[in-house]
């Protein structure tokens, strides 16, 4: 277990994970696996996407379904048939965000599940102990995560807990082949996100997570935080912004020096429609792309652009078919991995800046002619669908002859 | 556009039928496709599934996306990218049991969309219209299914009517590839199913369905049904029977003569997390299954089975994942289309009443000694988990002892 810096590009940077379940080529992206599984995916089309790293949450996995139950089967890996790396986060941020009547104690938090109510304790002891059972490879400290907007004093007590919790989490054992990552919290006041990086940076652990980020601020305050605490960070270790973000973000976040990330907007975002392209985001279920034969995206090479149509997507979502959630899902997934792997290239060849340039002209240019054309092929679709049922209508209100 | 009937054995028949989208060996399942779409599955799924020909529900279709739609992508083969033979219902059965306010007619159906209340008129004419314009291999004429139970004033009356639209149907032009099955009716009513049968047997058509049946009667009476119908109708057409069935029913039906089914069973009960397995149905939702870590059915080589364990498909379907309902779907479409791969190598081997009985066999001796040993493994798993809440809220409640 070690991560390899091979080459910096300006701030951007190509490196290596080692993991016993296989290495990740950095810059990443790692797929939400809440319980289990990435929503609508199995794990042969995580392996067909070739994602080389997926996330589990603690919080759920610890729920449902229980760690009794992941025990007797081995460990998560096995449980869901996956043997690439898992990162699990600590729980912290779904006890806070999604758990009911919360106490915070001095060491750890006090809560409702949000599934059958059960009361349920998780502190930093806890949180390791759950994540050394789950066998995952990347072991996140258990942090809280401080909400946004906050005051300088929220900040700072949330960044005490923060540290006091990650100390406590440092001293648990964890398997030999477990990596633990510590937290920057501090919300958006330098000298906290500052003091945060040094402190954690002092910890010499495998790795730093940046976090508190992606949880309502404006992305310019986002993008001044990394710029604050990625400097503070130990260049040979690997630099992972937890919940981020739309494919922009990733692209401004990699020039900045991050290596990895994991996001739900490509599969949340899927579910309800919206898939991502090299020109943008596009609301695939919008009527106006009823009549669009073409792929989703006319740059992705993805399985379900070469089998798929927008009008046969689009068709799918709104007869409520889990299967359009799931192509959707698919090519947002391969349009992210795949933008990570197009990075990845661009720094092994120095050519970040001109990358990254062109990716976000392509990416704001939006549908252009292929809207226009649609909108109007729709005008004509109306008018002979409105004159098929006028013509219908009279055939049928005509007095019948009889022979 | 022909069938051949290669052999019989007993009157369990093996056949070919060819179509311009491919040859389908009979006896056959067709998956069903109601929207243009396999419930949870992609054209992918299909094809890996190596089903020979799928369903497409002309109601369904008619109503969403429209033919103008289906028109505009070429047709249904194209929309749904399917290039294996379909078959498309009439919209019969749809108009009947889901529309509203429907007002039977001399020739047709006028009804409102269960979709958007939209006033739509359906008859032999329209049907066959819509069906040419799907450009499905198959195409169904547009038949009154009989509702069970029917008084015999009232099965004569729907079996007219059936009649007239039948003829009416075959007046119709086709595209030169497909093909129109005619449909018997007569509900449970010995004379006016031979009576239904002979007279679609004189319209010489390309096949023929045996309707009206797994619409609420006992299974003896479907079976009785088709002892009177089968040897009605000419050898040298396949025989379709509609809507049926479970496993057991499947083989029952072979045995007297039925080359092709469809059903929405497999697809269905497997959202609802029931598996169809060789030792019978098992409800893999079920609590006893929670640690169950072997496959859903020993003796199948699917892709879910290979890769996922009861427990871990459990764990989806429990936690509300599309996967989960996915991996079931694959699961029991692979059983449905591989049981009739097996019946159809037993007529070819001359083997069928011998595969017939082992089927049965089987099929009723239940989930045995792995179901008994489940119950013991649960109890054991209730216990610890019960020992260990018990253990984490004495650990907690104990007063601290302050350093």
């Amino acid at each position: 277990m070690s991560f390899t810096l091979h080459k910096k590009d300006g701030e951007a940077r190509l490196g290596t994970l080692k993991t016993s379940h296989g290495d990740v080529p950095t810059p990443i992206f790692m797929p939400v696996g809440t319980v289990g599984s990435v929503k609508t995916m199995d794990s042969e089309d995580m392996m067909e996407l070739d994602a080389k790293i997926i996330l589990g949450n603690t919080y759920h996995l610890y729920l449902r379904p229980g760690l009794r139950i992941i025990d007797e089967a081995g460990d998560l890996h096995k449980f869901i048939n996956w043997d690439r790396p898992i990162l699990t986060d600590s729980g912290g941020y779904q006890v806070f965000s999604l758990a009911k009547l919360r106490k915070l104690k001095y060491d750890g938090v006090e809560f409702r599940s949000h599934i059958d109510g059960e009361k349920i304790f998780i502190g930093p002891k806890e949180s390791m102990e759950i994540q050394k059972s789950l066998g995952s490879d990347i072991v996140m400290i258990f942090d809280e995560c401080t909400p946004y907007p906050a005051t300088y004093e929220q900040a700072k007590e949330s960044l005490e807990i923060t540290q006091r919790w990650g100390d406590e989490c440092a001293k648990q054992e964890l398997h030999p082949h477990q990596m633990l990552f510590g937290i920057v919290q501090g919300s958006t006041y330098e000298d906290l996100r500052i003091e945060s990086a040094r402190y954690l940076a002092d910890m010499d652990l495998p790795g730093y997570a940046i976090g508190g980020l992606s949880v309502g601020e404006p992305e310019e305050e986002m993008l001044k935080t990394l710029d604050w605490v990625l400097p503070e960070l130990p260049e040979d270790k690997p630099r992972y912004l937890m919940g981020v973000g739309t494919p922009p973000q990733l692209v401004e976040s990699v020039a900045r020096g991050v290596d990895m990330f994991d996001c739900v907007l490509p599969t949340r975002v899927a579910r309800h429609g919206t898939a991502y392209t090299s020109s943008g985001q596009v609301q695939i279920k919008a009527s106006k792309w009823r009549n669009d034969f073409g792929p989703i995206d006319d740059e992705c090479d993805c399985k379900v652009c070469k089998g798929y149509s927008r009008a046969y997507v689009r068709h799918l979502l709104s007869t409520n078919e889990f299967s359009g959630m799931r192509l959707m899902t698919y090519h947002n997934l391969h349009f992210y991995l795949r933008l990570m792997e197009r990075i990845r290239e661009a720094i092994a060849e120095d050519r970040f800046e001109e990358f990254r340039q062109d990716f976000h002209a392509k990416y704001q240019r939006g549908q252009g002619e292929r809207e226009e054309r649609q909108v109007k092929r729709n005008k004509a679709l109306d008018k002979e669908i409105l004159d098929e049922k006028r013509a219908r209508k009279k055939m049928r209100t005509q007095p019948k002859k009889k022979d």
